[in-house]
């Protein structure tokens, strides 16, 4: 096992009938104004918003709202956001929604205490620790935002789909997650978040560090739970231990509790992913369903014993060759009704070239091994076929 | 899956060579005296002090010491060094031991802050929320005292092994663990850590919840770690790997990971133990060697399916009744040396009244079950047998 750091103070409150819990916890923080930001309004249809905002009265908090958060976050609207909390002292941000208004409610709260502009922090030209503070309201469990300090946003202009942190700080102070909120989610949604979620434990789990015994015990408990709650799911949307167990599953899944001890995790799979969804505004999830199993592929000769492993302790204790596990995983997002090859966003084999160049930006990718441009041209051929 | 609200804001620095981290951590809280808190004086040996008093003056912090912390830690010198603290105008409590010296340090730190006399909290007399903060240096993985924020005194006057909490101001600012100090603990000492650890996720897997199909996940895949690293451990002490995944499944079982969504555990069977070791001072873990088998016994019909499930997931997959499960645990504590009945502690048939007696004190005990006086002294009497 690898020495490492684990710190993660953000305070989750789960359950049935919690939202409500919201403002008394901004309250104890002294904080009398906040901004709501959420996505498209789904929070209108299914009630969040009404207990949200009955909360903040209740506690005398002031608030302004901003929607249209998009589910590949960009840019543009997190700039225009941190004008607008500036202009109004807005105290704190609280995110209503997924990990997209998550990850924008962190660029936010760093943007609006810092001088310059917030895309530098994403570029690493400058290392920020301040943040106006983050609380949250899950509504969709994939992304893990809720319970670490990370932001993935979308540079449109320059179609880079970047990550940055302003480390503690950027940490929600409170996140609320009622997975009751969660039965009314359109099928595909509840699919890509637990394939998100599977996709996070996988960087972690092929990593490449050696002696993880405890953490990949953690990892393997993970991945069943997400299994079978998700073959639950599809059926019964609103089975509440389905849905709690698949909740709960995803913040862990990053809340750096199975990372500890690892090599931080692998991440070439979600950079490969990125360049897609930069480009074709595909659903996160639906594109490392498609990436990961050619991950795995291209890598086989380095992780086919930690195939087996997985495929063994999730799948069947008959497997002997990584190859089955790759296999039986493609098989199960297939059952799931998830996309398995490129070609199913309609992405041409011409588009490769174009998909490999921006990914390469930021190569080289991955902890396992290094992957350069021609590396990553290979993955997304192994992708673009889908076979197995 | 129950409601629960998690936070844990202890940071852990874990891994080899990172006890000199301490001062920078501590200067970093602003703060320039602590008290060194210890044991019988090991530190000496293993040069754990030696880095520790290094560390705290490459960062200027001053620091007077108090040693001879005892295993079943009593309430005379929590009260005396709470006077010793006083006087001395000590900013923090850096405890360098075992669960022993951190909780012993918990004490001490809330008791300097507090007006009246600490045992108020241990009573319920008084609910506290403020102490000295609390660093820790780890040298026995056992208690999970490093991650959270209960400690556990004997009054030893009274007879009384209690626990209280000051809330999050009792939970360490920093614990370092460093597996390697652990590479010289007598044998039995990590035998009757690594049960005291397996006792804790027990009283967790056992306490009735319905539905809690990740944290059980959780739970086992420790179990099967700890059980895995303690035969390890057994001919080579000094087997990094396995010291690194029996001391994080040590702090993991106990900071609230594993408890989230549950009952927060049963607990029945750890107030029966000390009772005896408030009698007897035999060791935390070899009293919970002897009464964990037990409580099942005794507990059976209503935890015969766990019990299989435990059993298949842990021992073999051939079990189908519970008794199996018990009969292997037993058997496998027999085979790392620990008792497994109460005549091992010289206790005689006519005391279990007298313990019965003292443990009824805080009755009714357990989630699971309400256990009376009755339940207690029966559970006594299977525990004198030791029969499976």
């Amino acid at each position: 096992m690898n020495n490492f750091v684990y710190q993660n103070p953000t305070k989750i409150i789960f359950g049935k009938e919690t939202i409500g819990k919201i403002g008394e916890e901004i309250k104890n923080h002294n904080i009398k104004s906040v901004l709501i930001l959420y996505g498209k309004g789904s929070i209108f249809k299914n009630g969040v918003y009404d207990k949200v905002v009955d909360s903040l009265k209740a506690n005398n908090i002031q608030y302004i709202e901003k929607g249209g958060v998009k589910p590949n976050p960009v840019l543009s609207f997190v700039r225009e956001t941190v004008r607008l909390v500036k202009r109004n002292n807005i105290e704190a941000i609280l995110a209503v929604g997924g990990g997209s208004v998550i990850d924008s409610a962190k660029a936010i709260g760093a943007g609006a205490v810092y001088d310059g502009d917030i895309w530098d922090a994403f570029e690493g030209n400058v290392k920020l620790s301040d943040s106006l503070p983050i609380f949250s309201i899950l509504t969709l469990s994939a992304t893990g935002s809720e319970m670490n300090g990370y932001a993935v946003i979308t540079n449109e202009t320059e179609n880079k789909k970047w990550a940055f942190t302003a480390g503690l700080s950027s940490y929600p102070k409170v996140s609320v997650i009622d997975p009751t909120v969660q039965f009314t989610l359109p099928k595909e949604q509840t699919v890509y978040g637990a394939i998100d979620v599977l996709s996070h434990i996988f960087e972690l789990y092929f990593d490449g560090t050696p002696e993880t015994d405890l953490p990949d015990e953690l990892a393997e408990g993970l991945v069943r739970t997400i299994i079978k709650s998700v073959k639950t799911l599809i059926d019964k949307p609103e089975d509440y231990n389905a849905r709690a167990n698949l909740a709960w599953s995803a913040t862990l899944a990053l809340n750096g509790i199975i990372g500890a001890g690892r090599n931080y995790g692998d991440w070439a799979t979600h950079s490969i992913e990125h360049s897609i969804s930069a480009f074709y505004d595909v659903a996160h999830g639906a594109g490392l369903a498609v990436i990961f199993p050619a991950w795995m592929s291209y890598n086989i000769n380095l992780i086919n014993d930690k195939l087996i492993r997985l495929g063994r302790n999730v799948f069947s204790h008959d497997i002997n060759e990584g190859s089955q596990t790759i296999k039986q995983l493609v098989e199960f997002y297939k059952s799931i009704g998830a996309p398995v090859k490129l070609t199913d966003f309609g992405i041409q084999e011409n588009d490769l070239n174009k998909l490999a160049d921006n990914a390469a930006l930021q190569a080289p990718l991955g902890a396992l091994r290094k992957l350069e441009r021609d590396d990553i041209y290979q993955i997304y051929s192994i992708a673009f076929k889908g076979e197995y």
